[in-house]
């Protein structure tokens, strides 16, 4: 029989966590009192999961690594996540922490179709960080946008993607926003054999973003992105899966994962549910992650995994675009640098500092190969 | 101009808030410097939050009143969640605690299309709690369900729903079980005038949950249940408008990752989503909710919101067939009891046990009806 291993960190007294763990354990399997499972014998033979472990983590907690049986797990993307920490996080006392799927389990998703080597094939650049840039802020008209967008590409930098703010919006609809800025990044491709990669936002309802995907396609987009956690994680796998051709860019816009760990949620299940690219709040920008938060979710997202393709790690949120050199070191070369504010600034000098940028992060790389 | 109100936790020291709560305030909108957006007249007439108020909580915290332009919330039911709490959620200093809206996006929801109402309709009962039981565990077979379903049934139970791990199991098949169920339903209800509830669970992507609900609306189900945090809110709020035409109760599986106050998340988030009946996890039983949480989440469940109807409460999680009068005294009779295992417990004298509990919640809501 196989069992997915699912780690979460338990904080009850020393004397409680053992009969806390078993219940948490019931209750990511069966949720059934023990008495009445016991009457079955196929759900008493395939359906019960096992402690494995049960030690102090040295925090005041507990680490439990509980194997629950692959059964149910697999069934549906929405059972998946209901079996790894469904009712569990309704425990205030359970932090999901990390997870191992059998070979079998992991091999129903797909993961990634592009991943870091179908990303870099998009842009011809190997020997360096890639590059991505975002046109904001929301209010803009689609020519502003679509200027912007220019501007960048004229640049040089590799992605530029919406705002996940941009929705369809009265004052700069979806389709209008992305036929004008797909034709501003063939425009520049035309004239100066640069082709920047737009990354429109998909936001909505199923009916809606799927309609959306469609259209962006058409349009020729070598890119999308899409927020899981707003979406829905089944959702997003199935726009990954039915309905996109081109790479996807995940958000992490509702994430806030303070009970799973982020390198969990944002570093295996986004990748394991068909993201390309993860963006994700990195350290010394707007937000407090740490050093080794953001480490773990890029090495994560690149680690070996049987046939699930690396993602990409985008480190954003209030990057600067003077940090090149200090996050290729950190990061190294299988990276996406995301800037936004910080090269709109620049204003009217917005092509010649997204030139800038683009020559710190080929010059940070040319050191990180000597190093 | 028309805001939405946001209600954040905000822990940072004294010094320190003001600024922070501004940034959260840019994060929440434009996510810009504000040089940049200040360049644009219809960024800076229409995109842009205030703050309303910021005040120590008595928590060692403060709470943080920001106005938001009503102009992206609206747009679609992603970005509605995107603006209450997208990039906010990645700040581990705040939480989301509530939101006001003005009554033009609160009407652009429909929210319960049957609500209490809707839900007393179905039953006939409207002078006591209502009454819900679990069909479990996960790895009984259809017939062992269905005769489980006709047991409860015999009993006089109102809804029976699904346990939330019974997807489209090999061993239990989606389409065979709710046949066979509803089935049990149907048979009770021709020999004994009782007609009970059954209600199916609906799990995995837009295609297979969207093909389960018209299966199971086919088959004459009364209801159906789904868990808005496993689905993605903005793919529970399709199912609800566009493909269902009988009540759907919400399951808060995955609902407590998300560092979001209770009352709003199951309580208004939920509701203004659709869901007739919100499960959650009660006081005294499984789960370590405070008194105080469950009466916020059903207070805020049946409150008086515009055209938005009240939802109906649905204490669970480990409760007793005994608990009736307690529950009744402190919930109300707008209130659904959801027993499970305390009555599966029984065996072979289920329908019995099922009897005793609904004769218990008879006797309760008499006595609170004399109180």
């Amino acid at each position: 029989m196989e069992y997915i291993e699912i780690v979460y960190q338990i904080r009850t007294p020393e004397g409680e966590v053992s009969a806390f763990a078993e219940s948490v354990m019931v209750e990511q399997s069966i949720e059934t009192p023990l008495t009445v499972a016991q009457r079955y014998p196929f759900v008493r033979e395939h359906m019960l999961g096992q402690i494995r472990s049960l030690t102090p983590d040295g925090e005041g907690g507990y680490r439990a690594v509980i194997a629950l049986p692959t059964i149910t797990a697999s069934v549906d993307a929405a059972q998946f996540l209901n079996v790894l920490y469904g009712n569990a996080s309704l425990h205030e006392e359970v932090v999901f922490l990390d997870f191992e799927l059998p070979a079998s389990v992991r091999d129903r998703f797909s993961g990634p179709r592009f991943g870091i080597e179908g990303l870099r094939r998009l842009t011809g650049a190997y020997d360096r960080p890639l590059t991505c840039t975002a046109l904001k802020p929301v209010g803009l008209t689609v020519t502003e946008l679509a200027d912007l967008c220019r501007r960048f590409a004229e640049g040089g930098i590799d992605f530029i993607k919406d705002d996940h703010y941009l929705g369809d919006h009265p004052f700069c609809p979806f389709e209008e926003r992305v036929r004008a800025c797909q034709q501003a990044v063939n425009d520049v491709a035309e004239r100066t054999g640069h082709r920047a990669v737009y990354v429109p936002n998909l936001s909505g309802t199923p009916d809606e973003v799927f309609r959306q995907a469609a259209f962006a396609q058409n349009e020729g987009v070598g890119a999308v992105m899409a927020a899981p956690m707003l979406l829905g994680l089944p959702f997003f796998y199935q726009l990954v899966r039915d309905h996109l051709d081109v790479p996807v860019l995940a958000h992490p816009s509702f994430a806030g994962a303070t009970r799973v760990a982020e390198r969990t949620l944002l570093g295996k299940i986004f990748r394991l549910y068909g993201a390309d690219a993860v963006i994700f709040a990195n350290y010394g920008g707007r937000f407090s992650s740490s050093q080794e938060t953001c480490a773990g979710i890029a090495t994560t997202l690149r680690a070996e995994w049987g046939a699930v393709r690396p993602a990409m790690p985008v480190p954003a949120g209030g990057m600067s675009a003077q940090r090149s050199a200090e996050l290729t070191a950190f990061f190294g070369i299988d990276t996406m640098l995301l800037v936004g504010g910080s090269l709109l600034e620049a204003g009217e000098a917005l092509t010649e500092r997204t030139r800038d940028f683009m020559l710190s992060v080929e010059q940070a790389a040319l050191e990180q190969a000597k190093a």
